[in-house]
């Protein structure tokens, strides 16, 4: 944890920003794999974790918007519990650690917001995730789970959003480390790249290394030799010379802050002349996002002038034609990538998607681009020194988009068809770093970026 | 997935067995840890694997127990999924591959629970463990969450408890797969075993072996110094000569078998005289479980015959006195086992565990002994061909235990407390096996036996 005057300090500048009423802030409990007491890994709620700092399950935080009293809900454990999971710090003990002076068992919290809805009081919370929490919310508020979410308070979001967006010294450093933790996943992932090796062996070994440095992967392994799913989960192939492996990985830290890279690699230490032009189109898109993200201009921007370096790469290669600027503006483009340049990052990897994208990426000065691939940039809004976003252009060649663009003669202005039909046994690349938002422009965050120009790609796989 | 006839025969069975109506069977559904897309490893639930062997979220099996009609409820992908997830397969195809031959959209469902609840014909499920299922049966059934358990089969319970407890050839090959990764984990943990060492560096390295040949580990691994701590997940130390290592941790194969071991080691290699004299009368709890697990005794009379090893030894150190089988009827030996002797294992780690422990591990004819230590034993029941259960005696010296029973002078004429109390600082010893019980007796299961004797651990961490 944080010392807890970093607490002390969120909390209030919370409340500072809320008009009034209470502020209800869940943790999250224990989730059942396959049965009740076998449970996944326990993950805090990013939100309790930032304003009240406690790494375990059964607590809710509520803090008076007009008062400014804070109450820390929780129970404390009895004999049996000692057993089973060693002797525990009491409740109050707990809440000491984080600058909260009062706390209470969790049957309480029911009493306190009971009482607040009789007084009419407004009660704040923040959009569920959690199938418990709509039940505790549905108990605790009396509003059916099904339309628990419609309740949730976009006063509250927006004054979260603008917390957790900038991030502090100390998270920045935790970053860094979630990062330095990543470096070592993809290190040892590209050491891994050889003919006849299991991809699930290497996600299993970099899923190892998250876990002995750090408490979890920030999200399940992508590791494959068909990068041209965007979000593949299937470990199921063995790799074999010609293809080339995408693996999008990170770590998450003891404190809970993310890393989240992506490299894509040669199965055997050596790209192919095609492989190596689009490999290099799509670092030099990665680069481009580095060298313009700064405090003032848009992720919306940067995005665009990113996606016109790729255009004008495969224009150069064939595969494109016609102005690439108009290519992009139609959005011939998103054919080659269809996803966005990047996300926030922080305690969560998608940080607050919990709490809606269009807060966090969006504002009311930048609205998104309703348009395939851009419509799903997650961050579009101008950027401010202390956000951290991730840069992650890539290349794919998805066979099924390819037949289905071209069967309804989509962009054929900007689309080099015959030509692209010979490149859907490429597969895909991407290539992901995380940048921090500085006074003047940005850096890549960690010690070290990981491997990334063909030659260190080249070099870190042939030892 | 195993062949389809496997799928169809135990439905067949399970059909035989129910006096009539639906039976619905609710896979599981991604569970989300820090919010909505990004969730943990996916779980399938183990009674949908076994009757409907599909490992993807959002299916749903229904039976009728009447007409022997099967019917497999799930969507089809669209291009958006393909384009994040890959092509797959339509859901008659899946639904083919297990033997069922009618297959609908998900939303069809509630259409059919809807008629049949109007025919007032009987529906019978299973208690669910995930909240997403419980609000799922609220809808589908207009039954409040908070009461959902309570509706569910009793009949349907013990059917499929009969089928599953009984392993098929199929399944025992499985298991043993799983506990050649088990095996794998514990050598790996055991070289690991060193003064410096962190517990979390060793605890991941493992993880990371079960997710690199298997899909999960079984359950959250347990490893620490502090084995008195009976369900220790605090990594957070570091290892220190004379301190033990007790880890508690087993994998889940590709197919969602599990293993389940328990080896505890001296940190740098050399168990002292005080260790190796405890050490050996947990082996000898252990060995003896072995030698008269078979067909037509009870678990529960293995359990008691172990405990009285256990109190022999202790009584030989000094730490017991009086008659053996006497302090073990009174439950004096619980201070230092307080748990069963091992529990029922298969496609759960505590197979079937979300069916009710009462239902699985015990009958009408032998019934649960209310008594602290005793009342944990999770499996009682008449051993039959086919059983797979752990074999997992330890004897822990849990301080605030010993205080509170010393305290309330509890089973002064069988405790040495003034010897106990010197060992207060010893930790716990654990040593779990899992076994096969055959048509004459029992045997352990996996390739290899994990080192067990002091000599194969002293020599597997001195390499």
């Amino acid at each position: 944890m944080f010392d807890k005057s970093v607490y002390i300090n969120r909390r209030k500048q919370l409340i500072d920003k809320m008009s009034g009423g209470l502020v209800l802030i869940l943790g999250n409990e224990e989730a059942p794999a396959n049965y009740p007491s076998n449970t996944y890994k326990f993950r805090q709620d990013s939100s309790f974790l930032y304003f009240f700092g406690l790494n375990m399950p059964g607590f809710a935080g509520l803090m008076d918007a007009d008062s400014g009293e804070v109450c820390l809900y929780g129970n404390d454990v009895d004999m049996d519990d000692i057993i089973w999971m060693g002797p525990q710090p009491s409740v109050k003990d707990l809440a000491a650690s984080v600058g909260v002076t009062c706390s209470a068992p969790f049957c309480k919290l029911a009493e306190a917001l009971k009482e607040a809805i009789s007084q009419g009081r407004k009660i704040h919370f923040l959009p569920p995730y959690r199938y418990h929490n709509m039940l505790l919310l549905e108990d605790l508020l009396g509003i059916h789970h099904s339309l628990i979410k419609n309740y949730s308070s976009l006063e509250l979001i927006k004054a979260v959003v603008a917390l957790r967006s900038v991030k502090e010294a100390c998270e920045i450093e935790q970053i860094n480390l979630a990062c330095n933790i990543g470096y070592e996943m993809h290190v040892a992932a590209m050491k891994h790249a050889l003919p006849g090796q299991k991809e699930q062996y290497i996600a299993g070994l970099i899923e190892g290394i998250a876990a002995s440095y750090g408490s979890l992967v920030s999200f399940p392994v992508i590791l494959s030799q068909n990068g041209e799913t965007l979000h593949n989960h299937d470990h199921s192939k063995t790799l074999t010379v010609g293809r080339m492996m995408l693996t999008d990985a990170g770590a998450e830290n003891n404190m809970n802050y993310c890393s989240d890279f992506t490299r894509t690699v040669p199965v055997g230490g050596r790209f192919d002349q095609r492989q190596k032009d689009v490999y290099n189109i799509v670092l030099a898109c990665n680069n481009k996002a580095m060298e313009i993200a700064r405090p003032g201009v848009t992720y919306q921007y940067v995005h665009l002038e990113v996606c016109k370096v790729l255009a004008q790469g495969l224009k150069d290669l064939g595969l494109m034609k016609g102005d690439v600027n108009a290519a992009v503006a139609a959005g011939a483009h998103a054919l080659f990538m269809p996803h966005g340049l990047g996300h926030m990052m922080g305690l969560d990897v998608h940080d607050m998607e919990d709490l809606g994208q269009i807060y966090v990426g969006y504002d009311d000065e930048t609205r998104p681009i309703n348009q395939f691939g851009t419509s799903s940039l997650r961050m579009g809004r101008k950027l401010q020194p202390g956000f951290v976003v991730t840069d992650e252009p890539g290349c794919y060649f998805i066979p099924a988009l390819i037949d289905q663009w071209r069967e309804q003669g989509l962009h054929k202005e900007f689309l080099v068809y015959d030509k692209i039909e010979t490149y859907k046994d490429f597969g895909g690349i991407r290539l992901e770093d995380d940048i921090l938002i500085t006074e003047n422009g940005c850096k890549c965050m960690g010690d070290h970026r990981a491997p990334i120009t063909v030659e260190e790609v080249e070099n870190t796989i042939n030892g």
